[in-house]
Parts: C-alpha cells; structure tokens; sequence
C-alpha cells in the first residue's frame, strides 16, 4: 500500500492537487482520544497556503470535515476518515506544461510509469497531499501528550545558506511560530525570511534544512532490525516532497570524530539511566533512550521556478518552459508541522508495537 | 515483523552474535533465477571478518549452507533459507560487561526494552546479522544483473576526516576491491588505511561515508507517497548499525543552491529523455528516471573502544568499563556490502512491486 | 490495518451506520481502466436497502461519489476513493437499546473491546460499512471483466430450508436478478420469497446459503503456503457481516467420499489440461487450476428480530428488549452482491501477486 | 509474503518435503517465555509420521533444533528460528510421476505456476511444511497457558460417514490422545480407526472433519471489520492442506434455524455477561464474547492413492497412474494437533493486536 503509512497506527491518505478533494483516513486509533475538530484545523492552518507573505498566494481554507470515527467528542477506536475539499485549483496555468516536462519534477517520472498525463498541478506529488498527514499528525501528537507529555517541535534550522545558531533549549511552540519562516532565532529569521522574499521577487527559489526534537520519549520505542526508530523516522522523512536527506544525532558530522570522542557516556540522571552528550540523537540500536531524539531534514529548493528553463517535451524535443502558477519560493517554513506530523506519527506506531510485543502477556 | 525486510521480495533474518547461527529466509523470490552457493559465499567473504589486516580478527568462515528453495540449479519461487554457523564467538570476552552498560551500544535499550540482558556480543544487534543480509543481498543482485543489467555499486567516500576525491566515473568491482579499505581511490585508499591502523593502536576507532551507486535502472521504480523509492533506501541504510545519515543525490549541500542552479534540465539522450545534470540522485518525485542512482550514508565511529570509559552499570552506579573482545576500529570498509546488499533489496522489490500494479492488466 | 483487506489491491472502509457518510480507499489500483461513476452506482443499486419488499425499508440513495484517482475517464494509478452520504438514519429508534444488549449482535463485543458505546445502527459493524466493499468490488469485477473476460457470479442457494437445486450451468446475472431473492431458480425463488414474507409478519428472521462461481479464471492465482486462493476466499466471506461458513468445492459433503471418488480425473481439454470433475472446486494446492472456482457461504438468520427477547443490560441485569428500527428478514439477498465483490477483490489481488512474482523478470 | 501467517505474532516456514530441512521463524514472540525444546518436540511427536498403525511408515525423528531467540531458558523477544532436518526421503519412489500429473494434487497448478517441476513429495505442498506450523504452535499454547489458562482443544469429530456424538463437555488431551484416531468418544474411535484400515487396504483414502474449541478467551479478540476472529480462523484453517470447510458455531445447520430459535439469549454468568446457548460459537461482530469459541474443519480424502488413475501426463497426453511412496490412508488424526498450533496462532496474535491498540494509552 504505498499511500499508507505505519503499521499498527495507519494512515492512508487520497486525493490530488487538481481533485475535487484530498484526505486521510487513520486505521488502528486507540479508542477514547478526546478530539475535536479545531485541534486538527489549528494543524491544519499552520501548513495551510496563504498564511504569510513568505508563501504561495493560493487560496485554500482548508476546513476539515470529519467522517467517521468521532463519537461524543472521543475516538471509537474504528476508522477516522477527514476531508478536506479543493478549493481555489486553477488548472489552466498548467496549460504550457501540458506537453513539456517540469525540470525536477515528478512530472516525467509520473508520465512514465503510469502512462498517462496529468499535467495539472502536480496530481498526487502536490504538497496538497500532505494536509492528510497533518491532519493525522494532529491526532498523534494529541496521543503522544496526552500518553505521556511527548512532546514533538520541529523548526527551520537553514535557508540557502543562512544557518541559525545551534539550539540548546527546546524551543516552544510560541517561538517557532513567532516568525512566518518557523525559526526560533528571531535575527536569523528575519535573514531567512528578506531571503527567500529576494530569491522570489527573482522568480527563483530555496531550501534548507528542518530540525526535530522530541523530548518525553519513553526508553524502549524502536524495533531491531529493520524496524529501528531511526530507520522510520528517515523513511517517514524522505517520503516528503523536496527532501533529499535525514541525519540523526551527530549526524554526517559526527563521521569526522573518534569513538572516544563520540561515545556518550552513561551516568546517573537523579535515579534514571541517561547520557552525559547526545550524540546519538535518542536512539541506541535503534530503540529510543530516553534523551531527547533529535533529528535534521534537508529540504532541496522548490522546482517549479517562475524562470525560463530548458526542457523537452513529451516527445522528446528540446523546449523551453516558463512555469506560471502560484508556488512557494520555499517550502520550508510550511513544512514544520508536516515533518511534526510525520515524527509524531512514527512514535505512535511504534509505541503501540512496543505495547503490543512487551505488554500483552505476563510470564 | 521487525526482523522483516521488504513488501514482496522479503528477507527475514534471525540469530543472534553468540547463538549457534545465524540465517535468513528470502519469501517471494521470483522462480528459475540460476543461483549456486558459491555465487552467495563470494559476497559472505567480502563482509567476513578477518579478511584484512584492519578488520576484527575474529575468525569465522561464514560458510553458508542453503536448506531450501533450490532445485536442479535454479529457484523454485518457495522461501529460500539459508544458515550460518557461528564459529569463534568468546563470550568470556564480554564477562567484564555482564553488569555495565557500554557507552552509545544498543547494550542499555536492549535491556530496558526487552527486560532482560544478554550482554555477550551484542546478541541481535550485533553486526553478524547482516550476514543473512548479504547472502539476501546477492540474490537480489544476481536477479538485477540478469534482468537488466543492473549494477549496484558501493564504496567508501571517507574514513574519519580523509574525504576521497568525487568519483566521476562509475567504479568498476575490481577498483573497489583493489583496497582492504574499499576506497577506489588508490591513493586515498592508503591514507585511510594508515588512519585506521592508527587509531586501533590507540584502542580508538572511526567512522566514515560510503557512496552507493546503481546504473541501468530502469524508468518508473518507487511508488508514491509513502513508499518514494529514496524513502525505502534511507528505511534500508538508517537500518544498518552505526549509520547516523543519509542523502540522496545533492543532499544537505543541494540545500545551499537555488532552484535555478539545481533543477537538472531535460535533455534528449539518444532518444531517451534524460538529465543534463544528476542533482536528483536518479529519482524525481520517488520514482527513479533512468539516471544513476547516487546516495551516501554516514557511519559513526564504532561504540565499542578498548579504551577506558566512564559508564553507569546495571543498577546505574558510576563505574569504568574497558571492553575486551575482537572488534572493528572502523566498520566502513566492511559495510560496503551491506550497503550494496540493501539497496539491491529495495530494488528487485520495487521492480516487482511496479510491474504488479502497470504489468498485470492490458486495458 | 484492521480495516483494510488485500495485498497489492488494497481496500480501506470507513464509516458508521449513524455517522455522516461511508465509504472506501482503493490503493494500488492498476492505471488506464476506464471507469464511470454508473459503473459502481449500478452494483450500489444491487445492494441498496429498500430495493424490494423483502428487504428493511430504510430509504437511501447511497449515490456514489468520486473523490480522486480517476482523470479523464480513467483511473491514475493513485488511490480511488469513493464516499457515500448516509440520509435516512433514525437513532431515536435504537433508544430501547441504550442500555440493553441485542443477543446474537456486535453490540456486547464491541462495548466490552472499545469500552464505550455506540448503541445506534451498529455503529461500524452495521451492514453499511459494506458499501465500500461493494464499490470497490465493482472496480474489481471491471478490471476482471477487461483483462481476462473473467466473471464472477453469486447467487442465493438456500433460504432457510428451501433449497435450490444444483446449478448446472453458470447462471447469467439476468437470471439471478430475475426475482427479488436472486436464486436463479424461478419456482424456488418464489418459495423463497413467501418464506421470507412470513418470517418477516411474525418479526422473525431467516439464513441461507449463498454459492458463488468464478470462470474464465487463469491457471496459477493463489499463494502457497498461508495465501491460498481459498484461505483468502474464506477470510473475506468470514469478514462478512452474518457468517458462519465457507465450504469450496466438494466442502463439508466431501468429507463422506473415498480418495478413489473423489478425486478428479486430469483430461486434455482441446488443448489445455482439465479435470473431467470439480470436486476440488478450482483450486488445488491453493492454486486456481482453470476450472470453474465455486464456493458456498452460509449466512445465519439476522440477529435483530422484531420480537421480545430477553437480555441483559449494561450492568448485566436480566431484562426484555423489543426492537424496534428497519431491519431486513433476512440479508441474503442483499448480500449476493457483497459476497461477488469480495470474490473479485481476492482475484484480482492474487492476479496481482502471481505477475509480480513470475512477471517481472526474466531468466 | 505468502509463507508467513500473522501480524504481529508472525510465523514464516520454509523447506520442503525432499529438500535438506524444513523449519520456521517466529518473529514478534514476547520476551520472557520460559520454553524448552522438550515442549516443542512433544507437539512435533503428535504430528510425527509413523506413531502409529493407521499413519504413513515414513519413518522421521523429526527431532528440533533451536537455532536462535532463547537465553538462558526463556524468549528474548528476537526471532525464534527451529530447524527440522528430513530423513527419511525417499525420492526413488516419485519417479513414475515425473511426468505424470497427480489427480486433485497440488503437482499439476504448481508446475503450471511456476514454470518448472519438483516431482518428488509434493515439494513445498507437502504435509512437512506444517511440521514450522506445529512447533510454533507450541510457543503460541504455551504463551497463551501462561497468559490466561486459555485452552486449545482439537479432535476429530468425524472420519468417513462415522460421526461422533456431540462432544458435551471441553474434552481433556489425554481423552483426545487416547486413541490413535484422536476421537475422544471411545467407541466411535474404534469404528474409524477399523475404517481407516480398510480403506488403506484397498489402496484407497478417506477424509473427515475435525472440531476445535478454545475456552478462557478472554472477551474483546477480534477485529472488525476484515480481521474479525472467525475470518481470521477460516483463513487459517483452508491454508491446511486437504482442507475444504470451515464453519463455526451454528455453521451451516444454522441456516436453517429463525432469528427467534438462532439468537443466544445474555444472561449474567455469576458477575460476568455470558449467553445461555453458543450457537454464536463464542465469536459476535467478529469479537471473541468470552464463550467457548467452537469451530470445524472439513478435510477432503487424501489425493495421493495407490490405485491406478487415469490422468495426463506433463505434455497433456491420456495416461495412467499408480502412485507409490509412503501416504496416510487418512491425514485427518495427525492433523488434530496442526488445527491446534494454527488456532493458537491466531488468538495470540489478536491477542497482542487487541492490546496494542487498547492498552497501550490511558486517555
């Protein structure tokens, strides 16, 4: 099922740029979340087009409809299917790309393994298909703080090559989201953010580079082997439209260090195991260790540029194309809360792996 | 099924360092691919340990023993099993160990999560697990090169701070193998061997990056959404002991260019479309496009260091461990094809899963 | 995914009896089938409630909408899902059932498993949550019908203790859709349907058997060892609402039979290899063998009855409760349908699991 | 993965009836159980050919060796792999049907299937296979012994046309063992096992039907809507060789039964919510009710007998067949402790499914 996700906590999510709708549906809930509507809209709003100056101007309210699942305000622990319906799609600027292939795009690889052509907006590749995986990240991370005070963050740590200083305190919430780009350094957001507005006024774009931290994670979460936390965590990354890397903990940096150097050691934390450094990002073989997991995503600059660029088109003549549309000159910032939603979602399923494998039985 | 690999081409390995063996069962493999012991052991003695003189001395034949899913030569389509003895495990190496926790070792989560502790060798997360994946490996890449021709090619990129000049021409086995230390840089290849002996006289270890490529892939491998072909590869390496990161193509440092300087334009290749550039790494919208697929996965230095460290023991009292036993100072070399073994893996998996959903009806 | 069924054809349902909507994900559903919206509304039609006087008058359109994956006529590839709006639900008829449980009904189960409770409709284990199945069947029975002329045909067998008798040839759905009880014997039909008139003027209920037919199906669908095209046929007839039992081939009768009897005889079929008999119902080792695959299911009379009964309630104190709400006498006519989609849906995912296996290379 | 069973508790075999060894992986085992070899083998010996007169002579220890997953006396929460090596194979004796196809024989769709042809035992299809499914069996009795003195209880209820009397009362292993037919109803045992005689001695077979039941479940296993309990049992049930019906509870004879004599009246069970009859056969909505859950398989007569058989051989032409090699006249008494190891399986793996989702969050 490749638009499904987790194993026990599921998601499937449906719908394209230019449908009548997309949405999600979670499978495996626990039963008995109080949720409301509103707490996943306020997810839903941070990813949401239009919401600064920073961002694509399409215009999509993006209203949550809830389906099923939802019983007196709580989880009846069957499916909970959510809805959110296309609004402001203008397929005709897509009509210059109807015969010509999008430089970085899913565009030609689309065309070539379905055999057919939906030229407009992207279809599934849309960044629209990740408001079914915020919706469901808002029902995790209700779990996860509910459970045990989990707590998910993730913010921009770089654009192009602006890089924000290195956190030492968890960020909260209020400060991520104190700037339109998402980066709790408030000097360094307004760099990022006077950034991608020149790249734009330029019709060019940028990436960057999203950090995660959870903090709260019971020791144990992750499966040896193949199912390590980080492993999913990396998956659930790159599955992202534009990323093209993960690092976790010391990361590629931490190549360049000995052992002795890397190693962190174990010491007494007031009664609990813990480490003195984390280079390890939270994770030891592969299962969470109860320091914070901290985690990076690199975001490739956004494709779709609003520049002359050579390309061929669907017969394999060289063109140009000069996309029009209205797209983010970097999807950074809104991606936050997706890279939350999916980090979130990660640790819901493998809680319940845990739960299920260590808890079910007493010998 | 944490210990399980793949959606249709399945592996499942099984043992533990200092059990009587270790093994692997591969469910879905496709029938009548000519397969002989020998094929499989030449790849088990590349990851062997012992092999060089900058490697674990501990001596292990790793001689695999096929138990079903042959006949006459060739695959019948039923679960190929295959088994590894375990030869020179001493566990009195790790006695010293029966009651502390080493540093940055899956030693402590193990513990925590499965509520018992088998301290000799690192029971399951011990690298000689990946034997069951080799041995998978090279099915899946006898199945590639049979198919279409295609190679899958690994090699170290960095040991510690010696960084081998980009490769601009896809290495030949016989230029990977020419070095113990994989480097197919001949001249790099010597100074990361010098450094590994360095730092093992010193009790100290490293770590590094291997690059893995794979050409002749075919258009139209990976699945939207969740299932992005560069998300099961970054699944497949962040699964690998020791690794803290992964990229695909451009990777962080794609993040320091514009959309204008990154965006590979189209071009028409002798009748095929293809990239002038190769900044996606072979894969556009998680679906590769017939360019070299290129990744590169960071691996720390190994945890496990004949040095003196401060640690907690099992009732989180200071204390100091020294470890004993025969390991790595620097596991790179011998990932390398571990490193291939997976990224086959993902492969022939997404090969069957694509023809399953576009081969199986003519509309 | 406990709302999920299929491999590689996924089906997801969601929804409640007395919530907004119902409906269904298909994820992995082969691109370029043409497909209309009056193509799943006609099988709907087949499953409708108040389609005769023999079913529950509950009145609902149950108009199908498309919500993605389709694009000029033909599905994308990419998942199709489909939502049907619930109009004519009446909780307040389900009030005398707040506190009390049906006997025979989901009602005590799901409250003891979920701890909380939904006393109207059935909540999830209504029938309604079988309009998802019938839609997605009707996609199944298109990719059937094109890619192979393979047809897939229900029919009623038994109500109550009026039997029909054998079917010797494969009926036409005209024939099975000639009476209201969809038994493609005209004279047993009508015993059918006065039975079932009676049972209903007393506010009893009744059962049946319902056998099923496949032909035109390929040599080679079905998985050994645990996927055997009959162990998947059984699950999904088991997953539905009412059912006791699942015989294929000879069945149950075939237990009386000697081997020397029962076996049948290979013949050359102009060309192609056949039995002379079908005892073994068109699968053996778990493999379609190209006869004609029939199975029978039995359904038990409906648990809520329009009698007084009497039960417990949610303390667990003795009591008497009288149904009230729309309720069919008997569901399996109505269920015909159902059991064809879920027969298609094991077909077609097994089709998909054979061409991924043995399709995709070559040696 | 068609050899592997279960989502959780999952069991992977391999190996086949001519092949060096036949075994099975479990993954997913909690961690803890006290287990010993000696446990398993005495499930393995209740499956053993040649235990008795009325069984094939085929003589095989079928002695297991532990390969991986126990320490010190109990699980360690890794994948559990068991090794059985084959004997007693005697090739020789399959040579007439090297080309010839079997009659009601999985030989003829296998080779179909998969393009070639093992023409020795049956290969995979053969009854060997179940030897993994037996011995993980006996890990799933023993978890669910220790976990809740739930008990697993087949026999055979029905050889030929000699039927057993309804069983009254859960009967006891030594009263289902002590007879070679595994009947606990002495004078009915001794008819079959005169029938089996006679049968064998005119080279002919019988098939039968063996009853299952399960009591301590506790109230809440079971999925809706696909993985309901009584589907999950089905599926298991037909992937057993031989096996043409599944019906619990009621069952097909419930068919005949109205909604007022069918429905299993709530009554309070001294503190607990039970039913006054079972026709429901313990499972309602999908949902084990906390009843004796009661289920019966029918097993057709084995295919492989030694009279002569007209059949065709591998190019389609008209032949005959007399098979030799070493068959059971009747697989059903041997087969009693293979429906035990499959039901076990099941609940234990509904068991940590129903756990995972509602235990592992306090709301």
């Amino acid at each position: 099922m490749p638009n499904s996700f987790g194993k026990l906590f599921t998601i499937s999510t449906w719908g394209e740029s230019h449908g009548p709708a997309v949405g999600v549906v979670i499978d495996g809930c626990p039963p008995g979340l109080p949720l409301t509507a509103s707490e996943v809209q306020a997810e839903l709003d941070r990813r949401r087009p239009g919401q600064s100056d920073i961002t694509t101007p399409r215009k999509e309210a993006d209203s949550v409809e809830f389906l099923s699942g939802l019983f007196e305000g709580r989880t009846t622990g069957h499916p909970l299917a959510m809805l959110v319906r296309n609004a402001d799609a203008r397929s005709e600027a897509y009509d210059e790309m109807r015969e010509k292939f999008r430089p970085s795009h899913a565009d030609f690889t689309y065309t070539a393994k379905y055999g057919f052509r939906d030229h407009r907006g992207g279809g599934r590749s849309s960044a629209r298909e990740t408001i079914g995986r915020v919706a469901a990240g808002a029902v995790a991370k209700k779990i996860l703080q509910l459970a045990g005070e989990v707590e998910v963050r993730a913010f921009v740590a770089q654009i192009h090559d602006i890089i924000a200083p290195t956190v030492t305190k968890f960020p909260t919430l209020a400060q991520v989201e104190a700037s339109a780009v998402r980066c709790p350094h408030p000097a360094t957001a307004a760099k990022m953010i006077s950034r991608i507005k020149r790249v734009r006024s330029k019709g060019d774009s940028v990436g960057g580079v999203i950090e995660c931290r959870m903090r709260g994670v019971p020791v144990g979460l992750g499966e040896p082997v193949f199912d390590r936390l980080e492993a999913d965590l990396a998956k659930a990354m790159l599955s992202l439209p534009a990323t093209k890397g993960f690092e976790i903990g010391s990361g590629f940096a931490g190549t360049m260090l000995k052992g002795s150097q890397h190693n962190d050691v174990f010491v007494n934390k007031r009664g609990r195991i813990g480490t003195q450094t984390n280079r390890s990002g939270g994770v030891q073989g592969g299962i969470s260790n109860g320091e914070e997991i901290v985690f990076r995503v690199a975001f490739k600059p956004t494709a779709t540029i609003l520049q002359t660029q050579r390309t061929v088109d669907v017969r394999g003549a060289s063109t140009e194309l000069k996309a029009r549309g209205r797209h983010d000159p970097c999807v950074v910032p809104r991606a936050v809360v997706i890279v939350e939603a999916m980090a979130a979602l990660v640790l819901v399923d493998h809680w319940m792996r845990h739960v299920a494998q260590n808890g079910s039985f007493k010998f």
